[in-house]
């Protein structure tokens, strides 16, 4: 928030989800969705100087935390069908949601997304439908399928049932922390479009007041901690690229910059070799597979982009569905391939 | 346990590590030892036709479930100082236990171990001296540093301590059912030396009388499935290959078979081509990093060499510990140079 901004009381006074609906969305998916680890580790410890806490979202069904707001979703509005645009999360965790409850999904898909996400959408019963990013309009292939086939359309992050849903990582968090009698002081999520960072944030900026929330996003893609410094929603420029896939979005959600601006600390920015070095690093430490998009709050923890030392931090890896092609050469320390 | 021979109670009337011990060594790891996550996945479930229960050791500190057995001996023993011989895993277990507990520690290594395995031995701050597979014999180096040194040995598998502590895993199997209602009719446990399954075998018998219990080792070194059968220990013949470099103990250890062959329904042998294709599933469906001999017991289950229909298994993976380069080979599809 800025420091002229008197912050108003989280959720209340307006339409904007609150902590309750984090808290209802955790009953929903109660046995349904994983409580992933929140993993500690001295050397990672030893190399920041102070103590990180690792939340495994790759290890969420359908590998990312997607699932959680996608459930929550289709478990508060029932549809008699679904459609969703993704390039390829969203998509995974619609199609379980909609599996699991018996809702057919259509999900409008680039034609050049990960194929280990595509390939694992339909692997959940969904139909997948291609476009060509450059040409043509997700949101207007997504509302013409809806109108033409009687489907609601579950946004991937604009959507208070979405935020309330990816907000229970958050609240794990806050559950896992109390657990070890511990109060962190930093916070670094992943951000596309920004519902897992803003409905993560009702639920620590409610249990703990005075931690500071930041915003990772890959450099050329960092709309939200440019809007965040602006007060106001700023488009990425044009020809940026990243391997990060997953947080591409063209500007910061309406519903999820209210929400930021007002819990959020700030943004942050990595290099795609930042990046990579950090799916490495998890790879060989952690044992845990991260995609390029799940892997940018690690970065700014290991590339010193924010300084953690003596402070608690939680560093979420949001997702691990990576190409093993794409993996096998960060592995090799090979330059990825930028995207855009 | 072969049909004529009737069954002792298990750890009494004997010298053998029995259940009790098993719990001892969980008290002192609480805190210490991560509780691994015991995971399903439904479509895991339908390729195989029933249910799996995955437990998680890549996720333990030092990336395998070593850590385990080598702080319960250090917490017992209180040596002025260690000595231990390893492949590898139990090299890291040893270190980390040693680190934390303040006890100089010399790992002796086979000089073509994966690198990783050593360069994070030395990073616990270990001392590492190299050996030549082929002409040295490690118990001798390890005997001789440690009448040289004063140094306490640590063996990696015949000793009560460590199969205790290795047990730990069975036991938060055991704990991970009972919280889900859950009753497993089977387990599946990657053997080496054999510590991992004979200690967990101790607490999944004790709670779970009927459950059937077996080893899973590489084509070529399934010294313990053929002792099983023999009923006597049995060596692996010259010449064999495999890359599963954590499992390539020649001949069952005393205590283990001891343990063994009370508690086991028998033993499985897989190819490479086999664990090569569950490193591939557990990298793309589960996100987590397995090391060859860590993903035998997955690799049994997918292979259909048991069958799972309508039963509820346990699939262990014990540890996730590989170079990057054999892990991006693999994930190539690119046969991996076996080992001997």
């Amino acid at each position: 928030m800025t420091p002229s901004e008197e912050p108003a009381p989280v959720g209340t006074g307006d339409a904007l989800p609150a902590f309750d609906r984090v808290l209802a969305a955790a009953r929903r998916l109660h046995g349904v969705a994983r409580t992933t680890p929140l993993l500690a580790h001295e050397r990672l410890d030893e190399r920041v100087g102070g103590r990180l806490l690792i939340k495994a979202e790759p290890l969420q069904h359908t590998g990312s935390f997607k699932f959680r707001g996608a459930y929550n979703a289709l478990r508060c509005l029932r549809p008699a069908a679904v459609v969703a645009y993704s390039s390829g999360n969203h998509a995974q965790g619609v199609a379980r949601a909609a599996k699991l409850l018996g809702i057919p999904a259509c999900i409008v898909m680039p034609a050049d997304a990960p194929a280990i996400k595509r390939a694992a959408t339909e692997a959940w019963g969904a139909e997948v439908v291609a476009y060509d990013r450059y040409r043509e309009v997700r949101e207007e292939i997504g509302a013409r399928i809806a109108a033409e086939r009687g489907a609601t359309l579950i946004r991937p992050y604009d959507d208070p049932h979405i935020v309330a849903g990816q907000g229970t990582v958050g609240l794990e968090i806050v559950r896992q922390c109390l657990a070890r009698g511990l109060r962190p002081d930093l916070a670094l999520f992943p951000c596309g479009g920004g519902g897992l960072v803003s409905g993560s944030a009702l639920a620590l900026g409610s249990c703990f007041p005075d931690i500071s929330i930041h915003c990772v996003e890959p450099e050329g893609f960092d709309d939200t901690a440019r809007s965040l410094r602006a007060g106001e929603r700023l488009s990425n420029p044009p020809g940026g690229t990243s391997f990060c896939d997953a947080l591409l979005a063209p500007i910061p959600g309406e519903l999820t910059f209210a929400l930021n601006r007002r819990l959020l600390a700030g943004g942050l920015a990595v290099t795609d070799a930042e990046v990579a070095e950090a799916m490495r690093f998890a790879f060989a430490t952690l044992k845990i597979v991260v995609e390029p998009g799940g892997a940018v709050a690690l970065a700014a923890a290991l590339s010193g982009r924010i300084d953690l030392r003596d402070r608690t931090t939680v560093v979420v890896l949001s997702g691990g569905n990576v190409d093993p092609g794409l993996f096998a050469a960060v592995l090799a320390g090979r330059e990825p391939a930028a995207r855009r």
